[in-house]
């Protein structure tokens, strides 16, 4: 967030095209917050012209900060030149995003532009799948020859430090480019000069293949602290690696999926306040539509219990809680359980235990809203249906609880991802179990009409 | 994850006490993997054995990965020597945490035989509060004086390196300790010796107060893709350091703190395998209590209509439906704006823009749901009932979602977090608003009995 002031005093000399002023006012300002204020411009054009008047090291970075779509729209506004320049000093991994939403045209002029080497990076990092490790990691990083000495590795960090993402981690490479080991910059610094690189490596190297999750190369990043995840090939060979901070923004987008998920809301590509009504639509519909044909069931249920409502009406004030106490019982033991397999909490072992121990639980929980829901009921119905409305809580309550910690158990079994149709699924059931067992109940104890 | 063999070969090892054995096959094995190896024990003391076959350096990074209540557990089981020795080559952030748990009488075991200066580290780390910058950051950053030249610091850092959280980050402090700027040791190494550390640091520092949330902390790393975030106290001194390794520890607990409260669980202290089964009760009976209570209010909604229920029974196979559909739009829209808000995404700029969207997105959704429902009520209960439920299949899908939108921005305003109470508040507003208005339409349009 940019200093209030200095965002005023920024869009005046914008506005007044002092472009001299725009560069001593921006010059020590943070590269987030700069990307943040160019983001904000209103008249199109003037984002190309701030840019220009940062250096072309920071010009990338701050590019390489935009929203894709925003970078997408920008593009077309500068020369071929410019555009290629900045290209040039981009980020790997950002270079190959921007490439993947560039018209045909631009493209072309570009590659034509570009060295060789360049092309093929690019080529390379932007035929990743959407979501694969291969789609966000960086070519851009060091590397050292299996028999260089700390001092020899030390050099060829000087020399080359300015074009890569990291030189904290030095890889050490056969010349195979097969990855042999791993050594940190620390211990390089530490080391006296002529010790051989290989007698520093760790050789227990953690590393991914380009197609695995962004989820797990997270998770791994986070496991083992590191500060980035060699990517190589099948054939073992380095082919990039993925930063911590990138692992962080995933670590991010898969909150705000998981959260979503949780709201039965499909994924969005973009933020919500950027998002279109249409995408904004889509996402939410479809739960909402399966809802309406799922609750053919429930009306069936209630349908099939006609006689026993229409004799003791006073049962329908409690139909609402019970359903729900179903399905909130239902949904806070799945989302538990769904949460727990994700960050590795939960394991195939804990299985059984887990269930004696819901079990335990939901039969408390059971019984705490049986007492609390008997007070309301006897107030409001009487004791003969205060007595079904508390009997039907116990069971309701740890038949959802049941359900809600199977079902993602019985999906990861059948190796779905338990995350995906849980929660909705459990709700539906629920509910259908919940009017079932309600008005099952009470045709017994209360006889019929 | 231990490989298979390994885990097998490591127990049997363990159970013939052969401990050479033991040191040969953990030597090369990843810290938190054989943190987790140890963490699996069930012998209570072989935890011990297993530790004193590591080096100490080893043995204070694999006691730092246990969780805590182990560490607890396994501190009575060593010698004060041993323990002592170990907690000397904690990392002071570690070594702070596990203070904390310590009995007084190992406390004070533990503080006669540490160095003056680690003690008054350990005293400061351990008072700040549960949640707050101070409570995860590390005293073990690598500073230099201004006026240093590079060779200078190089040689600081080169020095002290061993005993540091990092050392990739540099701090430049004057004579009184006030953080003047940071300088990476990436630029550091670039440059010539001679050159003076203020000509190449940043002035421009992104820094936060001991006493700031960690969530805040984790955002700033995250957005600065920062190495490692200067805690500084109200007089601008430097005091910690908090690395991008324990801010990425701090997302995924959040993560699991905002999806468990999506679905009404309170905060767990602990895993979900961990927790205690009275824990778990805890954490999930509040919300449910809460709903009985709230259902008083839709009772009540429902008794007022009874004899339009009592007329027209075939009304109640769709209230299931027209509640659950308004609590979904309402969670929907309500957990759309709760996280675009704790991203940052959502502005207070934004509001009027996106209470518009909703508007039109809402719409869209309730017509889409009303055609479907529309289709089922015809062949179940006939045209009247197929109008009213459709109908009010709009308002509420329209109700719910400008509830699920507003009351996150009113909390907001009145200075609530709007992530605490939105879902269940929303829900339960949503349940009685579906009643009313559902049974109201039903009695205006099908007329009293």
């Amino acid at each position: 967030m940019l200093d209030k002031q200095l965002a005023v005093a920024l869009t005046d000399a914008l506005a007044s095209a002092d472009m001299e002023r725009v560069a001593t006012l921006t010059a020590d300002v943070n590269i987030p917050d700069l990307a943040d204020f160019i983001a904000e411009i209103v008249l199109p054009g003037e984002e190309v012209d701030v840019l220009l008047t940062q250096t072309i090291e920071r010009r990338a970075e701050v590019f390489g900060y935009l929203p894709l779509s925003l970078q997408e729209a920008i593009a077309p506004m500068m020369t071929a030149g410019q555009l290629s320049e900045l290209v040039t000093h981009m980020p790997s991994d950002e270079r190959a995003d921007l490439f993947n939403v560039l018209d045909e045209v631009r493209k072309q002029q570009l590659f034509q532009r570009l060295a060789w080497e360049e092309r093929e990076d690019i080529r390379r990092l932007a035929s990743y799948e959407d979501g694969s490790a291969g789609a966000i990691m960086s070519s851009d990083y060091v590397w050292a020859n299996v028999g260089m000495t700390v001092g020899e590795a030390l050099d060829v960090i000087r020399r080359t430090a300015p074009d890569k993402e990291t030189i904290y981690q030095v890889y050490v490479l056969d010349h195979t480019h097969q990855l042999m080991g791993v050594v940190s910059l620390r211990e390089l610094i530490v080391a006296a000069g002529n010790v051989l690189v290989d007698d520093l490596m760790t050789t227990d190297i953690v590393s991914a293949f380009v197609n695995e999750e962004q989820r797990e190369v997270a998770r791994l990043i986070s496991r083992y602290d590191l500060l980035a995840l060699p990517i190589v090939d099948a054939a073992g060979k380095l082919v990039g690696i993925v930063t911590y901070d990138d692992a962080m923004d995933v670590q991010e987008a898969e909150t705000t999926d998981d959260i979503h998920r949780g709201a039965n809301i499909s994924k969005l590509e973009v933020n919500f306040s950027d998002a279109k009504p249409l995408d904004l639509y889509r996402s939410r519909v479809h739960w909402l539509v399966i809802l309406v044909f799922a609750n053919i069931f429930t009306g069936a249920g209630i349908a099939y219990f006609e006689e026993t409502i229409a004799a003791h009406i006073a049962l329908l004030f409690f139909m609402p809680l019970l359903v729900a106490s179903a399905g909130n019982a239902g949904s806070q033991s799945a989302t538990l359980m769904v949460r727990g397999m994700a960050t590795g909490d939960v394991t195939a072992r804990d299985w059984g235990k887990l269930i004696s121990k819901e079990i335990f639980v939901a039969t408390a929980l059971g019984l705490t809203m049986a007492l609390a829901v008997m007070a309301v009921g006897y107030f409001r119905a009487g004791p003969d249906i205060a007595l079904v409305v508390s009997l039907t809580m116990i069971i309701v309550v740890m038949v959802g609880s049941l359900i809600g910690m199977g079902l993602p158990l019985l999906l990861n079994k059948l190796n779905f991802d338990p995350a995906t149709a849980s929660t909705p699924l459990i709700t539906t059931i629920a509910d259908v179990s919940g009017v079932l067992i309600y008005f099952g109940i009470a045709t017994v104890m209360l006889g019929l009409g």
